[in-house]
């Protein structure tokens, strides 16, 4: 395989997105816009990376290396162009072999089909390929001048002439060349326009005039959107979650409600798994066959195993992972904890830090206290144990297997295999008091009103 | 009325639903697909209802016959085409007098008009009567040859000439006969085609081959769609889902969002309830007038009383029964419970296997403990009662009319009408320990992380 | 400016709502659907405002007048057409100077501008002007009748030609007049119609007929929907809603899924905001810059500072006041209460009448009991305090600064700064006893099930 570098270009400041942090690091799926491209890139064939950010970008850098390991980063520092930008990575192309793809980061729904059709084009004999989109409405963007199937040039908007603007098959977000044609071209780059800037275009024209081989590729609309605004943001988010959706329900997953159920880029769903309503996955989610998602519920970093049944209202944090059969019911949190197979935690509970074995009940209102205001420890609970509803169990500690641990206990010793733990007062009865009580409190009540 | 045998064929494997359940048992509405047609067949005016399975597909059985009680099942074992499938009824269409119409399990959205409108056709001199739609897009459908109200032939998509596949109007899911026509035909249809299939839609021809008189009626499209993958699936329940709301609505009931609710099959509500956004009904649920839903409720198997506010973020589950002017607020859950007029549950609570009296005020925290891991007790507060916050009542338990329980209590014992019960320990305060435990803690984590 | 007295006619009963409540009442965004048209009007230059109601509608009189508070009152007693309910307003048009509008209450979607577009044209020279629209489907309106930028005549939809049936231009729910010009017309108004009623439409007749300056401007049609039923009414707050998104998300908020995102009339955020799907803002909200509120909260009468972390699966009740960079995770409740900055109440909690200092920190499943079932009384956490998980802070009661509360402790004395308080039990532990549990509850079962 032909080798390509890939320049990502994400020094823009994304002014209309009203925020402090760098356009391109706004998420859509649980992963940065910046991270959608690089990966569509790196699925897409590249085997090297550059990066062109601007200045103080080190959030970029640091977000595109957790993904990708192997990236060069170079800084614009002054804003003179599309063209100027991929300047920057000189370091990068002057030695390349191969092809070089310049792509601009702030299109999160790229795909590596995209980057795999320009290479196939490539590899047929062109010299430079331009991605493009049939648009519904072109307003704005530069026109593909073509003639059959080579690309003439790319014609701005406000340059095109009236018949131009009939044009709807536009500009995308990706320029690819031969190694050395783009850097023939790149030197030739001028910025004798009204922005005196250095346009990436202009690159297309100079192939053509040197006598290159020219041609386009064409993408669904959908695939090069581009996001500068907060609305736009959520378009993407929109489009990436219903690729998901339908990817997950072609999979054998029942998603009652599609447009309720919001994936993370790394959502994994085996087949007959049902999710009802008004579920967020966040990332980091495996879940095995036969599961059910009741509704409300929010499951993130957390392994679901065979047959588990999760929700309505559960909330499922990093760390959390449950065995096989595992029953989860409402209002209840689970973070940073091993579940054994077949134990149930029905309601109203949070499991922090710990481990419980397999058929343990955990009894409604049980909290493990696993925080000091300084430090977390472990609660380990074992297999068949039963903990009482409203049961305060203060770590660390342990509960042994078929313990029993009475309701309404604070539990800070541990309890041995097969005992009873109990830590509670003794019920005592006023008879006639809880009248009197009535009585006083509805007085203070009207004294307070009167 | 003439009498009418529902043949519903129910075989199909469905495999790209990539399901271990057969197609027809996943769910639109909280009703199996085929409980859909099923009720439609009966409703439309269906007297006898047989249904054809394939091998194995016990589960079919006993879901349709829990919705309606009198079906005779038959088997397909070889898989032979429509017809063939058709012709396991024998037994059931042997003797059948008046109207026979075979109809496909997998779609969800037909409706007792659907039927009606057929046997108005057939009461109407038509021998048999072919329910068709008009196809947004028709590829892949058997196209309606037809002649003026006459209905010629079905032509598969494959087998239709270009002229044919300009026709939009297409065969859906139910074919009807005078039940001696239909034994004429279907006697006659052969399997002679590249499948080596009996078809069904040849008993079309074979009928007008006899000079019958074969008639068409045209339902909506959205009525007559057909199941075969999840993507599919997840639209009929959101069709389902609109018709449903829809009805809500124009009934009198406020859908704040509309698309974030949903109604199971038998959901109702009267006039002059407002749901909140995010609701979910499961089967079983009715409501009285003047009841507020509020947003992130899950209710099931429940009845809910005049003038009752429900949530945010409650859970009703099966035998909750809430009267009038009851409050169930944030966090709380209800099963099998009578819960008396005016009582309140406001928050945090979970109440299980108990009957609260009217005016009862159960704080926040509260929890039956009803299961000690092998058995479910009953709890009983009277009315006026009033539960002190963090409380544990220990089923079997009961607590008195005009009772009070002192908050943080754990109760074992039965409160007696106006009593007080108490279960805690005395607080001890120990000065400027508070600030040693912050001391040692801190240390604790320097120590660790040192 | 010329003064501008806009009469709002709420007389209509609306009985296809089928609801108790006056149509004008129900809510879109949390306001009346009168009180938008109110605002509309008062914000687009109405300085005098009169309102038209049904008798016994004394709720639409204070649902107004709190949201305005200076409005005449006029009653229609019997419903003998819109020209008639206008003249109920006569006490306030009689002496009017300016314009006079009229304006249909049941119409949610009116914006200042419309009221402002009327105006301009009143201003350049014409005597009337009524708002009109292109209906997508004008069947029912009332149709413009124009001559250019002249309004001859509004023609009722039973009334219209063919050809004049063809026009899309129709009538919408604002006719404005000068003052004078009003006075002469509504006077000469007939009922000489099928129905014997005074028709408003008829003023543009007649303000022709005296050669006077008819004009028209038009609105979008979204802007001008009335509300009949309560399809139309889900649908108007489905507009209202898709507004407000996209004002949010223009003005720097992310929205993670704009149509499950919740909005009222006043909702207020800051720049760099992120809201994760299925967020309700009830009214009376306002956040600072750098929140996120997570998925499933449910948020109204609250303040959010700075950098705040809200939910999922968090309540904000009115009064909750959130200072810097607090934290709320899920299940969590609070209401009334002032939170110190960088305080954290992650999980399972009730926060009601409290005052909470700086960086204290709230266990898991703490509940503040300030209710005894008559009187709500108030809990004070100081600075940095730890409230261990499970405790009970049985109200009026105060933990002091540096205080530890431990857990499952109940708390009815207050606790000295840096105190420690403890209200539990001691835990005993029966060893082989849990196993005797097991063994009885296990052996009852069974005894029930043989």
């Amino acid at each position: 395989m032909t080798e390509l570098l890939a320049i990502i270009l994400a020094a823009g400041e994304g002014t209309r997105m009203k925020s402090a942090q760098p356009k391109v690091l706004h998420e859509v799926g649980g992963l940065p816009i910046a991270g959608h491209v690089l990966r569509a890139a790196v699925d897409g064939g590249a085997s090297r990376v550059a990066t062109v950010t601007g200045p103080g970008h080190d959030a970029i850098r640091k977000a595109m290396l957790s993904i990708h390991p192997d990236i060069a980063f170079f800084e614009q520092i002054e804003r003179r162009g599309t063209a100027h930008a991929a300047m920057m990575a000189r370091p990068a192309y002057e030695r390349a072999e191969g092809y070089i793809a310049v792509v601009y980061a702030d299109h999160p729904l790229l795909r590596a089909d995209n980057f795999k059709q320009i290479i196939e084009r490539l590899d047929a004999g062109a010299d430079a390929v331009v991605l493009g989109f049939e648009a519904k409405d072109p307003t704005g963007y530069g026109r593909l001048i073509t003639d059959g199937d080579r690309l003439l040039a790319i014609r701005e908007h406000k340059d095109a002439t009236d018949a131009e603007r009939e044009i709807r098959l536009c500009n995308a977000c990706i320029l690819a060349f031969r190694a050395d044609i783009f850097r023939d071209c790149i030197d030739k780059v001028g910025h004798n326009n009204a922005q005196g800037e250095y346009y990436l275009t202009d690159l297309i024209e100079l192939a053509n005039a040197t006598g290159g081989n020219v041609g386009y590729v064409v993408a669904p609309e959908d695939d090069v959107m581009g996001v500068n605004d907060r609305v736009q943001l959520a378009r993407a988010e929109g489009l990436f979650q219903n690729r998901r959706r339908r990817e997950m329900m072609l999979g054998g997953v029942t998603l009652k409600d599609p447009n309720s159920t919001y994936f993370s880029h790394d959502t994994r769903i085996a087949e007959d798994v049902t999710v009802e309503p008004n579920v967020v996955f966040g990332p980091g989610v495996s879940i095995e066959s036969g599961v059910t998602i009741h509704a409300f519920s929010h499951i993130e970093g957390a392994t679901i195993g065979t047959g588990v049944s999760v929700g309505p209202f559960a909330r499922l944090r990093p760390g959390a992972h449950l065995g096989e059969g595992v029953r989860v019911g409402n209002f209840v949190e689970i973070k940073q904890a091993e579940i054994g197979a077949g134990a149930k935690i029905n309601h109203l509970t949070y499991i922090g830090d710990a481990e419980i074995g397999a058929k343990a009940n955990i009894g409604a209102g049980t909290v493990t206290c696993n925080y000091d205001g300084h430090n977390k420890s472990l609660t380990v609970i074992g297999e068949r144990a039963f903990i009482g509803s409203n049961s305060a169990l203060v770590a660390p500690v342990e509960i042994g297997d078929d313990a029993y641990v009475a309701s309404g206990s604070v539990i800070t010793e541990p309890v041995a295999p097969d005992a009873l733990g109990i830590g509670r007062a003794r019920q005592i009865n006023k008879p006639g008091y809880g009248k009197k009580l009535h009585d006083r409190f509805s007085a203070i009540k009207q004294s307070k009103q009167g």
